[in-house]
């Protein structure tokens, strides 16, 4: 069984008779508005950070003398009883306590009496969820390394292994030059590399504790701003507290980083899409990463980078959500920010799903090698070697590019290959071209020319990917 | 208790042995990839939809001689029977089965046999889920129109209500011109009007039936398309199988048309988010729209304004997922198309409730007309009606403005209105400026004067009114 | 010479001494305020649209006697000697002015004194620009809806011609069925049409008289704004002043209809420049279309295709730049809205000159009859005939579907197609398979099958191309 | 004069004979293709990078033997010739030659023969253009960082100078607590020097070096990489030739980086509105900031603020072009790249000028102190030090909340402030309520009383000033 309609109304397990902050209103919330307003069906994902935000407070309140060392023992105890239940299942999240604040404090009330009631003390709703998103978005970025990495060293052993495997390397899709298919993959790998170097960037900014900055204006208690941070391993504290309890830019930094990690996951998807067509035919993809047609019985789909390649329109969408909640919004905090969340949720769990499938199908890559090679000789692919050839022997660039440009107009209506056309033939548009032209126009001989620092020789290959090894050791 | 967590690993009830669509694979989908890859988490919602198309598709099917009456009735038997199954919760959705398509034709074979496996003749999944995802979207059309219209309906009953009490009318949030409160309301009804329309335009475009283009090159039944169209209300079938199982134009249509409707809801959010601050405090909202703080004992926030207005960065972030999944697809199906769904559903769930908020609150608005007032009095608010009357004294537009600009300047200066200048003080500025100058000056005399179509004159915000009702009517 | 840098500081030809609207205020505009608030860098690109809206206005002020007969006259021959000065160049543009009406306005009294001083009577820019800009869409919109009709028309021509051409229809970038190459091309076709509907919806919320609305009230002056409407080819006065003002929904909605529009030909360009590449090679595109490498003498690039592509994205861009410029925005005139122009241009700019290469393109391409039928005959297209085959011998579809799917298994692993399975061989699948199989496994024989509405048969796709002609005549 | 209309047809000073590359092509290019495809008209704009870069590549030619001394020597004489040329406004930039680095390269050849005809040899326009852009990017990152640091400057100086002013806090636009306006403009310093550590950020991965990738495999010739990255400031070299080429993830980091910069520009924005409106008169923007009406001659209008936020939506369009740009490229150079300059010089441009403008008008800003104090007194704003008094006296902070509710709800009945009750009337609500409880309930008592690091204390303020300021210098 799976994930129920949403449009399924909110059964609220038992209805609470008061609000934490009703003392001032006169009439109940509607009961629309009350569903409607409410954040508990997603925010209840952030459980174990609240929980671990609690805890932290309350050591801290013991600390500084607000609480008891019994009152904190007293609390901790109630919000670890409180995970287990959450944790197996024996929760009963409540609509009418609207967030995953209100539903863990009121249950730590029932369950541990008026003590419980000192927990929120010298802190807010809005700073509570601003350390709860940093937790939880820490924790991610995390993972997402963790998965990037994972992919990260599949294509460095692949490229490695395909080295000196040729194929055709194109520009506006037509074949350009022979190129090595491993320093295609360490193309991918280069992308990837700059994604975990921009995760690690947001990381540092996540990485702050919004904690005392309470409502807004921070608090007249004595809290330990510091001791917090050490207990959750935040980097350092916030420095004002409009700025923190109104800042969701770390939420922006991510989803602009999942945002060109998607983009980049789409043109990997659009080339083994390519590169699987009968047209191309380049590589295989294994049975278990495709899927067939409920009517075309032949059919074998490359699901999975189609699925990856769609699926960066819905990260785009979640940054345009965020770039468009908080644009114009006066300080401090507005009920505007409970939105959120959910487009964070979605490009995490989509980003770590899409890299996920893709670490595990990128060894699976069965290479053509016949089909690559037989590819890279079309389309003239060593025109830019003769050229090349031509200033070796005093052609300035541009009339040895017109030249070559002639001999392939040439070699196109006979319908051959450049390396096809006599000598004679050749010397017709340059008497500079001897014999030893033709080493020139061969696949092999094109793709080892090219041996200077990020060139597609198979010796830089290798080189290139014995750095990206040590660089994932230190990773 | 809510919406459980999506992390949640989905949890198949039983295990299909086979693909509906295996025969011509080596190895069974790798399980991860079949949980990504599968849609039925989400596209169960179309159930309804799905049966209902399927209905039709049999009785056609039975019409055209490819069914048999008796199986074409065991068929719909049994689809029937599947429907009250998931209505009452007792469907079991596999994920193996990957969508609701292949779910209820399981289950059908399942329950009926052999026959079963006949209801897929001369269809594919791909005009079948265009064909689900057009029916669902003309109801939820449907359903918001009527929101729309309640909303509406409520927007000018206030504003007939409210036709004599003036308000400040800003540009620029500076005060600009004396108008009737009435009028703005009217403001807020002509741009929702306009969404009614646009979705009427887009419904035109959702109800045409690509059932009968199959894969995508239709099919060699002799299927009776006109026939099906009929049975389930679509106005016409679509002309070319390609761009039938590939186009999507008709879900961005909508998110387009969702998007400026969610835009226009914004813009009355932040000027009820205005109007109920301590500064504006021109009107209240009801304790029952509005929620608490959980530091701040004293407030009162306008929740669902904020709400709203924080929501539309998410539909425009569906808007923009659909616009970015379907950039450079070549024809005709891909994968990536399964992405539609999720943003599709987001922003009708999104819309209604946002609307069905509004539609709710708007009429409980309690406007503080003395607030009002005084605002308006500020501002200098008829100074534009003093250009006018130097205008109607001979005085050119360009230079009654000019001599305005210098008295408001000298009111400014001696802390007053113009209204509260002497006359001698006002002939100082022009000589023209009698003693019926100050009728001019009233918030009655400016906001009446402007007795034109649009115009903000208590009697034209009643004509408005008035045709705005006949037109409700209508619709 | 081509546009200068935008770098370029403005030059004002002259610098006004006095702002229009200067008489309250004790200092001058801040020189780089005045520079970066101006809009008229880019908005004097209506000045056509500036001064018939002018002329109108003048005239209907004259016919309700706000004007004399000859002040009418006399402005009205100003305005058309502005008109004429701009269109020869010989006129200057003055920052200071900040906008195209106030430099228009400006040079207006200039050129004819004090009456000019007269014209800007019961009117605002606020309503000014909300009618020139609709003037401008409107025009654009008709210019567009013709480049389109020429698309249209040259796609409707082509598939004609090619209605035999058999190609391989594609799901998933994997070979599916074959299909009529014209069929493909009217799958553009109904594309296109769609847009064209589309616009011509926009258009009638477009083509609204705002004029009237003054600064957000109405006037008190006794405006004729039906006889406005009617001068200027509106089909109607808009309702509400402050809504007519502040509303931007016509420009968002066809900035919206663009968006789809460019995506439709962001589609047709990857197909383009597919079936131009060497693994496909199904078409030519003649060199005109095409350019080359300034390395790469052999390369011939399809850039005209590839560059439509790439200003998809900057369309989207436009739509979402002006959906977040009207979020939140409160009534009714706000500056922001000065930033509603550059967008709107850019977007119709990039589609006319987008449908316009399209448009003189596409009935230059060349296909390559051969290639395509070769490519067809791969990838078991007519996989999905055998099991129509075996379900009219009364085989359950879906037992027919793993029948074949088994067959197809056994053909890939022999090497060779379903067709060149000898008929015992077929016989092993399935017993029901007679001699007369292998009329349904030609790639005719497949394609004519699929003859009811919207299918590939070329009878079809003549009949659908013969309605698209008549529907073409119509617009 | 300004930028004449886009529309304006491309007028080719000089129309070449022969393209660079036409060697192998049949036909000319189609006239309006030509225009349509050319870059030169925006691409001039990188007219001193682009021969920057050739100079280096130059010199290093010269270094590794490929080109004499003389020939590299004659070759840098030309592009300085070219260089002031174009500073002069002397050079004819045509069309026919497509983009700024062809321009130049055939004007070098005219100027100085056929030895220009070498510059090109061993790089391609692909890593050319990849360059120049890298080059302009960290030129303009270097500039935006100068205009940020003198905005954040003049805001730590006003904040300084106004620890001790008294405003009222807000959350969810109601009056919250008592806040130094001090400590608000540091909220909006934070904000700034996110996006300047961002901004750095971006900058690093902005200065890596492309050209020596040529096309997309690397060059045949034994090109110093190194060397021409050490002549440009580059900090290191690309390592792979394919990613280099194809890469545009800096422009799109640059892109969200500024988007952020203007979401906090906006949010100040729409403050700096509020603000000045009439309904709250916080501040008074001096009157060369603002501009007035056309119509209503009393109005003062804050139009940079007001443009500034409406210009954010542009910077969001331009990251979504050129994310949807990216999406789903096939690997190396595709001519879709051709639009990824004219988003990221719109988006320099307006950050640039909306940060001067800022920068500017900051230290401008007016403070109504009395205005504000005034605001700070309504709303109940010390409810919460009520709250936070009774926990002092052992009240559980849940009760205290409570208690405080309901007195708030008392005094609002009662039209009077908790400081206006009475001793024994606050007594009723909670009998632990002393004398000393109206200390507590004052402005600057609630303020001081927030003395935690990021609090709103004066003292805090300070602080946090006195830090920034060092910080500044350092930056």
């Amino acid at each position: 069984m799976i994930r129920p309609d949403e449009q399924t109304a909110p059964n609220p397990a038992e209805l609470p008779t008061t609000k934490l902050w009703g003392g001032r209103f006169d009439e109940p919330t509607d009961a629309f508005v009350e569903a409607f307003t409410a954040s508990v069906g997603f925010d209840q994902r952030l459980f174990r950070e609240d929980i671990a935000g609690s805890t932290a407070h309350a050591k801290m309140l013991a600390k500084v003398g607000v609480l008891t060392t019994a009152e904190c023992d007293k609390i901790i105890d109630g919000l670890n009883g409180i995970l287990l239940d959450i944790e197996r299942g024996d929760f009963s999240w409540v609509v009418a306590y609207e967030d995953v604040h209100m539903n863990i404090e009121a249950r730590l009330i029932d369950r541990i009496g008026d003590v419980g009631k000192k927990l929120h003390t010298g802190r807010s709703r809005n700073d509570q969820v601003a350390t709860d998103v940093r937790l939880y978005l820490r924790g991610a970025i995390d993972r997402i390394e963790l998965e990037l990495t994972r992919l990260r060293a599949g294509l460095v052993d692949l490229a490695e292994r395909e080295a000196d495997t040729v194929m055709p390397g194109f520009t506006h899709l037509q074949v350009a030059q022979p190129i090595s298919f491993g320093h295609h993959l360490l193309a991918w790998y280069e992308m990837l590399t700059r994604d975990a170097e921009r995760l690690a960037d947001v990381r540092k900014r996540v990485n702050i504790l919004p904690l005392g900055s309470a409502a807004l204006a921070g608090t007249s208690y004595p809290l330990d701003r510091d001791y917090v941070a050490e207990l959750l391993g935040f980097d350092g504290v916030s420095r004002n507290s409009l700025d923190a309890v109104s800042d969701r830019d770390f939420v922006i930094e991510f989803l602009s980083a999942a945002s060109v990690s998607m983009m980049h996951l789409s043109r990997m998807s659009e080339e083994l899409i390519l590169w699987t067509s009968a047209q191309f035919a380049f590589i295989d993809l294994p049975d278990r990463f495709c899927t067939g047609s409920s009517i075309m019985p032949q059919k074998k789909n490359p699901d999975v980078p189609e699925l990856v390649r769609g699926k960066t329109g819905r990260v785009y969408g979640d940054l345009f959500a965020l770039l468009t909640l908080m644009k114009g919004q006066p300080l401090a905090y507005n009920k505007d920010n409970q939105e959120d969340k959910e487009p964070l949720f979605d490009a995490v769990d989509t980003l770590m799903g899409s890299l996920r499938a893709f670490a595990d199908m990128i060894p699976a890559i069965e290479p053509n090698r016949e089909r690559m090679r037989i590819a890279a000789k079309q389309g003239f692919s060593t025109a830019t070697d003769l050229a090349d050839y031509l200033v070796r022997q005093g052609v300035a660039f541009r009339d040895a590019h017109e030249i070559v440009g002639k001999a392939v107009r040439h070699a196109q209506n006979a319908g051959c290959d450049l390396s096809e056309l006599p000598l004679a033939q050749l010397q017709a548009f340059s008497p500079k071209i001897q014999d030893d032209v033709f080493a020139v126009l061969t696949l092999e001989g094109s793709m080892a020319a090219r041996d200077l620092t990020g060139g597609t020789a198979p010796n830089q290959v290798r080189i290139q990917a014995a750095a990206a090894k040590k660089g994932l050791q230190r990773s």
